[in-house]
């Protein structure tokens, strides 16, 4: 039996690993984070997603202790930050750098109970995220060190790591999901599913690549071929 | 100015990292992880010996959402756990592996946030714990990944790292607070500040450590200033 974790957000990329994930193993656990996104809506769509798609379960860990590292929380709590102001606009920062090594941590330990020996993620240096936390060098070095602090070998693969949107799209078609993912899945900032606003930057990314593909399908899924060795 | 996050419990070996620490930085922040433990007095203890001792800040951290990937806790869900079987005797395992792991990202989070370069903590390869997260081999390692993963040069310090016992007792003594960690300090699983119930493990293993150190402090201190090249 093989089994694998994977971190499901119920978005573009991480379905798409998911679809390729239940192509691969026996056994798929998704694990999704609430942090307290702006969007109720993505935990559930996530949860639906996962059992429908074939996950043999789907876990949800509340994950709002990030809200208590974020800065904005820090101060409230009379911690002094050191060059620390509040953005005048009333905008407060709550993006906790590190985050996504934190979510890798508690996937990696949500496979080690469940038997799983691989953790799957759809982090992308392609698509200029910018965080370190998604990147091949970090992942690869994190790997290390969990197989040490866990004393237990679990791989985590990244399938899009050098992917672009358009190839992503490319890959879900290869598996014949590509309707699914197009019209299922949510990355809108706004919170819409499928095609989304139109307006953020996570729907102009999608959409460019889903243009990208249709106008040139073979040789995008050429291109995904040969990046990650499907035939 | 420097600073630094102790990872801190308000047992007697977080206690003397945090008196070192405390001679060594400016700034020193400490952070304490809640996540059930049987006894709530060890939360309150930690916060007031924290500030007390002169800490800037004491965060205490939810940590309970590594009781929802405990493996109990799974079966509750209805995750079928390959392969396991819940103890006969009612005792669930609530114990998860990579516990450590967890606490050390979420600390260097926090530094992070409050611009600390050095997370301390006092995890110990001599006394037998056999978690293999809190092993020099599994820090170093992890060090280096969070350094990548965050962009930044966070050093995890472990000054206990091969110290035993009555080392750590002779630490305390040479800044002139073995009493304090003595007395205030709590280590006994039973939840009794100072020497404790004197019947549990964690107990023993800190009454023969003094005991140690006080039939031959100058023997144990000498040892104590060669291991950590202290003057």
């Amino acid at each position: 039996m093989k089994r694998a974790v994977v971190v499901f957000s119920g978005g573009q990329d991480s379905t798409t690993c998911l679809i390729q994930a239940l192509t691969r193993y026996d056994d798929v656990y998704c694990i999704t984070f609430d942090y307290g996104q702006s969007h109720r809506v993505e935990i559930n769509i996530a949860h639906k997603l996962a059992l429908q798609l074939g996950a043999r379960a789907h876990k949800v860990i509340d994950a709002s202790l990030l809200n208590a590292l974020a800065i904005s929380s820090l101060t409230r709590d009379n911690i002094p930050i050191p060059g620390y102001q509040e953005v005048s606009c009333g905008l407060l920062s709550t993006f906790v750098p590190g985050r996504n090594i934190l979510f890798l941590i508690l996937a990696a330990i949500y496979a080690y109970q469940v038997k799983a020996d691989a953790v799957i993620t759809g982090v992308c240096e392609t698509d200029f995220s910018g965080y370190p936390d998604c990147r091949d060098d970090f992942i690869k070095s994190f790997n290390k060190a969990l197989n040490l602090g866990m004393a237990h070998e679990i791989n985590i693969f990244t399938p899009l790591m050098w992917l672009n949107k358009a190839e992503t799209w490319a890959m879900a078609d290869y598996y014949h999901q590509l309707d699914l993912v197009r019209y299922d899945t949510l990355t809108c900032y706004n919170g819409i599913k499928g095609d989304g606003c139109s307006q953020c930057a996570a729907c102009h990314l999608r959409a460019r690549g889903l243009k990208a593909y249709q106008q040139q399908p073979q040789t995008v899924m050429a291109s995904l071929k040969f990046k990650s060795g499907l035939c």
